[in-house]
């Protein structure tokens, strides 16, 4: 049987199945590794390193019956049961869609140059750049407006990822990144929250919409719920009858599933992904399973929520009904099991329910989170290393030593003071600073 | 003041002159980060983060007196006493050139495409993903031919660099890949080091040069020395009258110094480095200090080597020279001390020599090599996560976290066997599996 995409549902069903003496396995992605993408936006903010949250997939499926190809999807072809892929197809007896979903954009493909969503490795690091490259050009600018520009940061959906980008962010001009800057005072920099929905973590019950907001402030994050973004460039963000002027925005809003999944020609939701059967397989195709963010399964009148947990159990729930298959056995739908889900919001804060009755705020929340999400993180290592750097910034303070740009953005730099007779760098305004002192300077 | 190049000259004349109250310190690099380079290769080598070898320039330089400022430098207007970057200029009283050098590629600058060298931090991710990403082709690669050069890897020049990258390149085909991959066994991957000298590791004496030969040959290394290599491309190498067909190919020869000094208008040497006076000034011009590999610095008719511990003296000599010009005191010229300098060859393995007398290889030569370089990593953090990096890959035989690939490189895969009949993959070729097991596959 083929899987494709090793994200937490497709994982879970190679590793359910990897024990099974009858079955061979074959994992599809376009990517080496397993991706942790709860603390993808840890990497943006400087806090952990790319490695720390990701797995090289080969060495987390070692069992004998496995296989992993490193390949890119393009199609299904499920009457001569094919999967097509760049360079090539592989047929199946089973195939398991689990290749997730993406943030839509709604109807602007071409907002994404501008602002960047956050789903690989790889938008870590480029919105880790972003953002700290904003700092580097603000403390660049000669001219007062334009330096506000570059510490005006918008990210767009509140969200768990927005909600924990921004907290994260706010955090990051108030306490890692001040006392390295000698023109700007990064504690000015403005991180406006935009949630087109009237509350933030729409998902969650309304008291802690409220909490989360009400601790977001605290952070100095502007949250401006009721926020349509109606147009959107390099320069600026506009929403409603205002406008922000900004170099930096960031976006988490929307979910698109896959692609993949329309060349099933079943029928999809508004998201894209694909309505399923209760045995978790495509409507009519009863050897295509699809599991995860692509898939759009309800429970009780309700929909399965899109996130981690929800995925690893539709993959193991596949993995079970495949073997039941094989071994004639009766078959059994697919069940949520809500465990709960949490969104962070600062150093100790945090927002959540808990097994569906227990709403948690501030610390102990935070406590609980953090707890699943070491414990849930893939190998030994990952989970030391997590949990270093944790300590590492907590007992600094904020100390962020991912604090990397590693491309050359220099040239894209704002032009400085031109003026032949003084310096051509502005003296720094800093208040800490003795700018005015009788230094020599040589 | 101003300093170009936060490299190992650059940083400790910045951090020897944040002392003094009476000098005013900018500090300009193109990169936001100092890099501790003499350890990229195990970042290409997927041992560790690059957060591991880099510090924050700002966080490094906290100096009352001390400006860091993000600018791509593009010349030295002498005359002027201008310092010219992209977007603007800084005028200076003294200026310190510490740029650094990066490889040469003598008349073949079109060659740096497909053999890239190793002196950045996304240098070095690339590396490792193009390493990472031959080996995964390979897997997928039905033609017996191909593969084996999907599994060719060839490295161009026999310094510290070429050797280093060598012996862990060889070492990770051998350790921390083959139970990885299915098709391929990882351990029959050629890694070819050709060198245009005579013996590798030219600079070191010559008992050393062939310890470490010897030791590189015991590794699996495939050692060629005085191969001129002629010509180069996407899929081969060719020296002499040989060719290799290869689809990796790294470089590590040669030297060409930061094209910045062009602009001073002095005597350069072959490798573009500037003929420095005692007090390591720039010949005519007393305010512009060259330092590192772009001074080509000589001491008893020796040239004084391009290492990290000489820019380093050199840096902290400018220094001093700065404070004892203001200071009115008599001016000491630049003598170099030499330390010592080591390769590593594999684990446990290094060569060197230490206070210009003992010879020293094997096992203790590696203690001394990673007690320098760990003494010497910029701040405590970087020493903890480096050792704890080291004791992770040395527990585990081998262990490789870093692993990753996280470019989408899945569209640049070869074909997969077609065949319409059977499964377009062909059946695992590896011994250890049992591939023609009865398993009914689902």
């Amino acid at each position: 049987m083929v899987i494709v995409g090793a994200g937490f549902g497709g994982l879970e069903a190679a590793k359910a199945l990897g024990k099974a003496d009858n079955v061979r396995v074959t994992v599809v992605d376009r990517y080496n590794h397993h991706l942790f993408q709860p603390l993808l936006y840890q990497v943006a903010t400087s806090v952990l390193n790319t490695a720390d949250i990701s797995a090289p997939i080969r060495s987390v499926l070692h069992s004998r019956n496995t296989e992993v190809l490193l390949a890119e999807a393009k199609s299904v072809d499920a009457r001569r049961k094919v999967l097509v892929v760049e360079g090539g197809e592989i047929p199946y007896d089973s195939l398991v869609v689990a290749t997730g979903a993406s943030h839509s954009y709604f109807k602007h493909p071409e907002w994404a140059d501008v602002a960047p969503g956050l789903k690989t490795l790889d938008d870590a690091v480029r919105i880790r750049e972003r953002i700290l490259t904003a700092f580097e050009a603000a403390e660049r600018e000669p001219d007062p407006e334009r330096q506000r520009e570059w510490m005006t940061f918008v990210i767009i959906g509140a969200g768990p990822t927005g909600v924990e980008l921004a907290g994260a962010l706010a955090y990051m001009t108030r306490h890692s990144l001040p006392k390295d800057f000698r023109r700007i005072d990064t504690r000015q920099a403005r991180v406006v929250l935009l949630e087109g929905l009237p509350r933030v973590l729409n998902a969650y019950p309304e008291e802690l919409s409220e909490a989360a907001k009400r601790d977001l402030e605290k952070l100095h994050v502007e949250v401006r719920t009721g926020a349509l973004v109606t147009d959107l460039d390099a320069e600026s963000v506009t929403f409603g009858d205002e406008r922000i002027a900004t170099r930096t925005v960031l976006w988490g809003a929307g979910v698109a599933a896959s692609p993949l999944v329309r060349s099933l020609e079943v029928p999809l939701d508004r998201a894209g992904r694909v309505k399923v059967t209760p045995l978790l397989t495509a409507p009519g195709l009863e050897d295509v399973y699809v599991i995860g963010d692509v898939a759009a399964a309800e429970q009780h009148g309700k929909p399965v929520p899109g996130i981690a947990p929800a995925a690893m159990q539709m993959g193991r729930h596949v993995a079970k009904t495949i073997r039941d298959r094989l071994a004639n056995k009766p078959l059994r739908a697919f069940r949520y099991h809500d465990k709960g889900s949490f969104a962070v919001i600062g150093r100790g804060y945090a927002v959540g329910v808990l097994y569906d009755k227990w709403r948690m705020k501030g610390l102990p929340a935070w406590c609980v989170w953090a707890g699943v999400h070491i414990a849930y993180l893939i190998g030994f290592r990952n989970r030391l290393f997590v949990m270093l750097n944790w300590g590492y910034t907590f007992f600094t303070q904020g100390g962020r030593n991912m604090r990397l740009i590693t491309h050359n953005v220099a040239k894209r730099m704002p032009a400085l003071a031109a003026s032949p007779q003084a310096p051509a760098l502005p003296p720094p305004a800093r208040p800490e600073l003795p700018a005015s002192q009788p230094a020599p300077v040589h």
